[in-house]
């Protein structure tokens, strides 16, 4: 079943030291490109759909090698624009037990910070789509990207494109008052919504509920009452979230909620020896969104998106490798990780 | 205590993505040779005893870097025949958490698969030996294996050499059909039967039980009847199986079970934290083999292949590489893991 | 809040298999430089303290490149003498599940074991220094170090300098006779004693309660016996012992006990999935240095110390390159492990 | 200028120890897959047309990471079959001075050199193509692989395509008889041929001149005389030969030889330190076929081809990565080597 | 002999493709950190000079690390400013033969580039100081740079510090009139000046002669000319400069010509094959300012900077690890590179 | 045809750093085993002979793995006694250009250095023996090495061995005084010696020439005077040297030159590009015993001996594992370096 899925944002080199070295003690890097819608493109491309990517990146081997890195796992490059200055860059640390991953963000002045409009004809981006997400990491790099992202969301609505946002609050990027006075604007194009608690106050100004995310505590009361309201103001399909129970940075549990306006239905939880976390909202995202653009009813979409996304915990890299027979057997109930021989 | 133990069958060569990556993400693989009967070799050589291992590999540098592995770790190679088209290799991509490992078999038209008969001068071989073991795989792998293992067999026992065997079913080598066909013959010859459920099903026709491996439930009580109708088909002297609660790709159970024709013995249970679990039942047959053929008892013995073989789950490759004192250390009741200074 | 802390010992190179290779897989050796005293020093240099690490390495580029890593986590080297026949090595095989971790030492005639007390000024070394430290290792070494370690012990206390030890046990080293004889000596100068049963009895010759430390039992009765009756015999300020539940070589649990003659504290105890445990205990010592020099309470202290060192488990090599920021976070109570950005 | 080149053979695993270690002593392989006309498929689309390469691969991650190479370099793999038993593989193991590389073939029953004819649309294939190419490899590779090319050379004339064929004598995978038995019939569809002295005899029966390539000797005239035989008997337009002087592993002179029935044109000559000679001759034909589909004339075409297959003896694995821009700098003239910031 | 060498620009995090990998290719990056000014600094202290490092870097482990790099190659670090929002970094790929090794700068908006005077006390840092070396790039980098790199070379003035500078023009940082306005004012500081051709021409706007540096041809009378005026113009107290003869990426011809204002002096030329060229100048002016410092006449130390130098083309990354002994051992004539046991 | 040859010394775990770098540099270190009598058994197993390795190891895994080396590579290890303090070490650092390969050894008090001749059973060792070989380190190391030397060499002549010597001085383990005082004693058991000027003088005591070895000068007529001198002395059947000519630490001229009593020949001469040199001499000695042992006449054993190890220079490690095959096909003249497939 072919469908046309577009995703814009930022796509970055990342650096992470090998194994569980700290910063201090890596003489080298390993290396991946990533970011979160770039994530998305890629695990919808893996299921077989036709992944759009929309970016900028300087016209140099390293932005060269960020657009090889999305063709190998076959996301459609055509509508990357080239120029701009640089390549965000992420650091990256990987934690165990109590000590948490570390990402040192390096992406002032990238080439989609810096992006203008018109680098893009949207016209042609979106003729024939089926799906456009984004996130709210997109519109927060920088006060010309929320200008790009407010231009592609009409653009897309113009073409009769659903849309899905997670809203991802990254505090390094701006502060709530900013970032709700940017996204509250933008949720009015917005037809499937993700986003945990912190998201729903930082991002769109839904008071928590008792919440505390560092204890692995999960107040699913809280949540319902703010999918309520948020599906009230802004008039969502759909609110999402992950459950992300924490109990360090070896293992998590993992599930999610979804309301259709009408239901909430919770998912499956998996127990998960977690190999790399990054991306794995992202994962989660791209599941859905496959999910529900082939049809399925919203609790299969979302039983596939977290099966998808618990398998990338496994999986080193901001992207999710996991096929659509591995994520089948594991929605099917094989956790079992007996060797596929 | 001298004893001289043979072991036929096919070495690979190993083909495996470095820490979790998975095959798509590979840029090398790190290189080991394996297989069924060379990792029992393995295992019994690094036991001190005199272990023969018996194929044939091509005559070109991947084949002799096969022979150099085994001798490297004392396996004696004085009765490897060379020549053939190609040795045969298996991709492996080690899962983590609920992601199996998955292996990548490109086996067909290897060396052994067709050997001939004339190859080796089984006289010789079995000349003063103590131990003869093979696999279900090995008659599996081709119609000429099939035959020369039979021919092996036959001039073992002329030799008045106990036989083990390892059913291990291999779906993409033989249907249950072709396999009981094949294998309820070779059982004659057979005194120590290693297999589980699945094996004893799908190579022997034994009905199985309840148990569903890939939920890590296990029903002794099916495993019993069926031992005794085995048992009783055959007349082996011990029937054996190894007990995996798989409980996700990280973290198993594992345990086995023995029967000497009137008592079954379960072994105590050690839960994995798993490091590779290729290999895991190769080790376990060479910790049977070890302990039966330099004369422990049989509850004796089934420990240390137990205890043998969950050390061979913490340790990277086919082969293990824990010693006859790391295998006593844990039988003795060590499992505490503190630094040996 | 600037320090001046002495340690003095051995460095040795460490030569360590890549992830869970056994010594006969390896064709490379990781390496790193690390010793007890030499990690205390690195502990504390982190959390911003200067620090000197006092020792003799030979005038070659391996002993050039030991005091590079030194210097290049902050250590002061300008006391470290140069000559003498070699470096001391230690290989390192790093355990998983039941398999313990391994270490093999070639540590015998070092530049530090054969040292004169003339190499070294002790009247500079001490020269407005805050704190002393070092560990039953030194003195084992040789008969020498011991007496280097008694002539650096003198110099400190006529300094004023506050003396802290760790016991730290090695039977490789030397006998529970040769060792109380040497160390019971040395204990008139020390404040700060950190120790375990097993150290408390081979070292200074307190008999062990019912502890058995290889089944992960904690015995604290035991413990509060044998500390009352050490702050008996020396008049130790404090003493201390870290307690260790080794689950498994991969699991265990770390939590300390603290006595400071009138009262007993036991800490938060953390369960870790371990990285890398050799240097646990120095990176504790390391922790709590920190915390009595700078004036927290020794109850602050303890719960600095084992969340420092909880967090050195999580970290490869021996020195704790967690920062202050990092332990400060654990001690504050988030061991959710959840993503910095 | 936007030109549709298609070229069709085997694309294999190349598995290739690091560094100049032998196969005995490596204990990883470096991974990259690669073959003539993939090879060739990868230069021109690295140069900006649209290439397309067809083979057929195994619906495994092993065919599926062979795919991903291809279009993380810009290559299309549309028409790409999938099927069969497995993908071909070669071993390298990369030499020095008067060590010769050395390759050992693993190539035999992979999916392409059993595919069939009705696994490819020709029709679809050919339509819009400029240019088709392929090398004497592929016919070789089995009685169907040949059949197969005959059948795409077929639909390429119809469609009006330019040919060039690399003839490329493999001894290890057919005698000279057999390679003029087929070739021979193969040329008349070829407007442009590539090949030595050692092709030009044994793949089409032309009776070499004095040359020695083992001494680095080179005869031109012997080329001419050929060339001119070549061109008359199968109406090339053009014929091109590499002349490789091969002083060692190390150090190799590299130059052409172009005839246009008319005039010979010989090349500038490199003096190469060799980094990785596979694919050197690929490399070639890329850029030759870049130059003339793009319209330069047969001399400038002939420098570029050089250049650029200069530059890849330089560069890693079977492809060749150099850009346009680096080729064109090496075209006029600096081969200096001086940094470029 | 001690000396207080003090140099001050930019340090950047380096990140290298391993081997002779292209961009591309690369799936890791080598990590060291470098900079012209900063790979003076490594060299003198390498000597046994005591070299304090004068930069900002981010309050980020990333600046951490460039930080602990010195340290561990013996710079002070002591007055090193922390703030401001990244570290400059710099993409290298290693050509070979006729392919250049290619630099991609990605360093605006570096702390150092936004830096501020008050940041650095610089009556304390030139306190004592012997020599201060600056280079070309420092201000380059930004007006700001421009503007501290004065201050830094009024108070060394200030202090009768001897300073040096290395012109190093960097045409992606400014243009020849931006070179010129700002260095031209900046020589008034200067004694020794160390610049190519080019840099005289574009730096100072000195004519350059027929020298073509891509066809590694020397025009010595040229240099001589240029060398006159400059001396005439700035009064510098010796004018210098290497002789770099490029045949190709993997060979260079090194050498170096000084003028003292009365007399010209050529070095030895060495034949170079190059494991890393980049750092090579530094190198040089490390040597140059080690010689001139601690007394040896022009000559001489113009000898032991050529041979360091040279030394450093065989070194990985951008610091000079040849040590005292090693240099001198080649200033002394055995370029032989036997075996030293 | 199957040939004893018996060698014995010390072998020794090498710790190399990677690529070029420096030690301050290395992070991780290659591991190999190896020495000079080893290396010898090792080349000549490698020919297909029975190699056996005589020395004594330490009973621990590091021990272990260097008997597990010896064995991959073909050589018998039922002789090599197990027991004492440590396996010597040796550290590499590969030098390039005008850099030096740099050694440090960390050998004393190894095994072999302090084993006694009741470890070894010399009747049973050269029981139906061919060749002996040893070299001029062996009886350096120790006093008790010495001894244990004289009496292999005895029981060698009882069992009418043929016995080689490899002079070898090293200055770090003994004067010329104490080689000349030892050695000279030994020769009267010597058939065929090996040893350049530097040995020949430091060793035996002969005067050198004019040769001056750091220039790559060759006075063959010192060494005709020197080898006629050694011949009358001590009765060598041949005397041999290799000719190094050490143009730089990556290029070598390499050749050798032989004396039978009558008449001298010089071998082909090969100009190497170098990977590894260590190891180098060893592979020359190995190449003519197997030359000499199975029948050649002294001028192809030469041949052999050179062309042997011109191969070894092109290969990592200390043992040459270049084949017979590849080592006939370089003497009878291809050092062309073309792939060979």
């Amino acid at each position: 079943m072919s469908k046309k899925i577009v995703t814009m944002g930022e796509i970055m080199l990342r650096l992470s030291t090998p194994g569980y070295l700290k910063f201090e003690q890596a003489n080298s890097f390993d290396v991946v490109y990533g970011g979160g819608e770039a994530n998305v493109a890629v695990s919808v491309a893996n299921y077989g759909l036709d992944a759009y990517f929309v970016t900028k990146l300087p016209k140099n081997p390293i932005g060269q090698s960020a657009i090889n890195s999305l063709r190998q796992f076959g996301v459609h490059t055509d509508y990357i624009a080239r120029g701009g200055e640089r390549i965000g860059i992420y650091y990256l640390e990987t934690g165990a037990s109590m000590r948490p991953s570390k990402v040192v963000y390096d992406r002032a002045h990238s080439a989609i910070a810096e992006a203008d409009v018109s680098d893009f004809d949207f016209d042609k981006i979106f003729e024939g789509a089926d799906w456009f997400h984004f996130s709210g990491i997109t519109p927060a790099i920088s006060d010309k990207a929320a200008e790009l992202t407010e231009a592609a969301l009409k653009a897309a609505k113009k073409h009769g494109v659903t849309v899905s946002v997670d809203l991802n609050y990254r505090k390094k990027l701006w502060s709530p008052e900013k970032a709700q006075k940017v996204m509250t604007n933008l949720m009015q194009y917005v037809d499937v919504c993700i986003g945990n608690e912190e998201d729903a106050e930082k991002v769109l100004g839904f008071k928590p509920g008792e919440t505390d995310v560092t204890k692995g505590e999960l107040e699913l009361e809280g949540y319902k009452n703010i999918f309520k309201a948020m599906k009230e103001k802004f008039g969502f399909k759909y609110v999402v979230t992950t459950l992300r129970e924490s109990y360090s940075a070896s293992d998590n549990g993992w599930s999610a909620l979804i309301y259709d306006g009408n239901e909430f239905y919770r998912s499956r939880k998996y127990d998960i020896r977690i190999v790399d976390r990054v991306g794995g909202g992202d994962s989660f995202a791209g599941g859905l969104i496959y999910g529900l653009v082939t049809g399925q009813n919203f609790k299969d979409a979302l039983e596939f998106a977290v099966a998808a996304s618990a398998l990338k915990h496994t999986i080193p890299g901001d992207f999710n490798h996991a096929s659509l027979d591995e994520v089948m057997t594991l929605v099917k109930g094989d956790a079992s990780g007996r060797v596929q021989r």
